[in-house]
């Protein structure tokens, strides 16, 4: 069982633990002083997270550990690979963002992991299947049978049992465009727009800002309400202008975003993508953040110890523009790829949850 | 509760019913005989359904209300549309006939019959995936993923909370070659060989006999023991060249339904089939199904009765001369279209099951 205690300084039972109701009376009928420990927030904090990509995959494979509660809200404007001929195919919401974000709540038994693996499974080959992930597939089937977007993606979500929501962040597909300064390498200093998601990632020019068309899309409208519904919303990390910024553009949920009583959190990455972000320092993306977003206030930035490494400073000082306060974790796997560890990913989300 | 007499004459109760185990003796303390009905077989019998194609769908359609121990066995020679294109895309078993067999087993939720309707969804266009249906592609990524032939259909049929079991007759993929006279119109006597399932199930000669390429494939081992353990063998509706006479090919298939304790039904079609079976009168697909498998009898050959018509005797005799009887129901759709009615045929199921 454990105490905390409450805003009158009254110590209560927060945990339901195998000591029962009676106690703390019991307790307190004995003289025992009545144990005093920091204050509790309550479990299974409801959190959405907001991304696209193997950047969401990584929040979402930590955030599951962390809570039943989670809901993902997905990029939409994804025009390459299996995704991109869906949605060319079909007239769809790209769909591979959103099934790599359902199979990253899959449930933890083999019935979850299973399916989860079959969804995430991609044939290969130069036929008509070759490239396209199952779960895109399943997706884009749900959809027509249906002809519901979220009720397609719950019903994938029911498939794996899922620890969580996933929808989109718009009801319609989108597109990007980027500004990027010499994306023509015969012209070092010259701007540029580059439209398309894939374009926008792989460009080897320096992106200076991004943008939707169309530019006012409709938001989901259970993505803002689980925004409005969260205790914590949490950005990043991801591609920062294709996955994670994108998001800050769709009205509603930038609204959403700056008014809800949650708290933010950003996760940052742990280095920077070749192309879109090469040669940003981790405050750089804070920055980028704030411009694309003027008015949105952070209370955590999230960091990876290494990768903040000598710019710890600068960081701090660009989380507290933000209005928020810079945590740094070891977050990074242990094999020294560039990815962060579910594990130690969750138990930075679980201090930050339980701690505020 | 009902009462059956068991070979010692004794009444003994088969079926718990809400008057509970002490029932018998109380009738006898009260001085009342006890009541004597036929003998009740075994509910629930495991019952084996050989086809292919919409045949099947109706037989395993039908099983599914009698009997929660069905085993599909289905033909795998297909060549044509999603299944052909997937069989020489992946090199694997086609699995459209597999897919139509695990949908007609869905589990009577909204579970199964949701997941059933994805399954058979079947994309539309002229892109990649048009004309797929979901389940093949499904079907195949578990191939893919698990190595297992059984095991894939397995993990498709929990997903559909199948009401038992399907296996593909033979382990590897197989062409039909049928012997066609007057394939070519210009030339009405001439026998040739058509080879391909689907060029066979369309030609416009009348097919003489049907044979696999290759000759003497490996019978799935589970489809073997699923025929040795059965209480049921059922055999047809289908197309008969293309999807009823393939199995007794296979030669541990055919040795299987030769030996087995189990009791054999023959289910004859309503109409004949253009192509294959044109001008076939029901006795002639019984001749034909001798002419395949000498040695194989059958107990009961069941036949719609506005189909037999006034074939009745002819057909009586052909069931005797496999050893069997003739069993007339009404069996079609009441709205006039040439499909079996699947309750319909669940009720003359149940009759001979529990009658036999």
């Amino acid at each position: 069982m454990t105490w905390g205690v409450s805003d009158t300084g009254e110590a209560a039972q927060t945990v339901p633990g195998a000591d029962g109701p009676g106690a703390k009376v019991m307790a307190a009928e004995r003289g025992e002083p009545a144990r005093v420990v920091p204050a509790v927030r309550p479990l299974n904090p409801r959190v959405v997270a907001l991304g696209g990509g193997h950047g969401l995959f990584a929040s979402l494979s930590a955030l599951r550990r962390v809570t039943r509660q989670v809901t993902a809200i997905v990029t939409v404007a994804d025009d390459g690979g299996s995704s991109g001929r869906l949605r060319r195919e079909f007239g769809v919401l790209p769909p591979g963002d959103l099934r790599m974000a359902l199979a990253a709540l899959c449930g933890d038994d083999a019935w979850g992991t299973t399916w989860s693996r079959v969804v995430q499974h991609r044939f290969t080959g130069n036929g008509g299947l070759g490239g396209h992930a199952v779960g895109n597939v399943l997706i884009v089937a749900l959809w027509e049978l249906l002809g519901d977007t979220v009720q397609g993606l719950d019903w994938v979500g029911r498939l794996l049992g899922a620890h969580g929501r996933v929808l989109p962040m718009a009801s319609v597909p989108l597109d990007l465009a980027a500004e990027v300064e010499g994306a023509d390498p015969a012209r070092p200093g010259q701007l540029a727009v580059v439209r398309g998601q894939a374009a926008c990632a792989s460009t080897t020019g320096r992106v200076r800002s991004v943008s939707l068309i169309p530019a006012d899309p409709p938001a989901c409208p259970e993505a803002v309400a689980a925004i409005r519904d969260a205790d914590w919303v949490v950005l990043g990390p991801g591609s920062w202008f294709t996955s994670v910024l994108p998001h800050l553009l769709v009205p509603e949920l930038a609204d959403a975003l700056i008014t809800t009583r949650a708290r933010r959190l950003v996760a940052l990455n742990l280095v920077p993508q070749a192309g879109e972000t090469e040669g940003f320092s981790p405050h750089t993306h804070l920055e980028v953040l704030a411009d694309h977003a003027p008015e949105l206030t952070v209370d955590i930035v999230l960091a990876d110890r290494g990768a903040a490494g000598g710019s710890a400073a600068q960081l701090e000082k660009a989380a507290g523009l933000l209005g928020g306060r810079l945590m740094l974790a070891d977050l990074a796997m242990r094999d020294g790829s560039p990815r962060h560890d579910p594990r130690q990913l969750a138990g930075a989300f679980a201090e930050i949850f339980e701690g505020e």
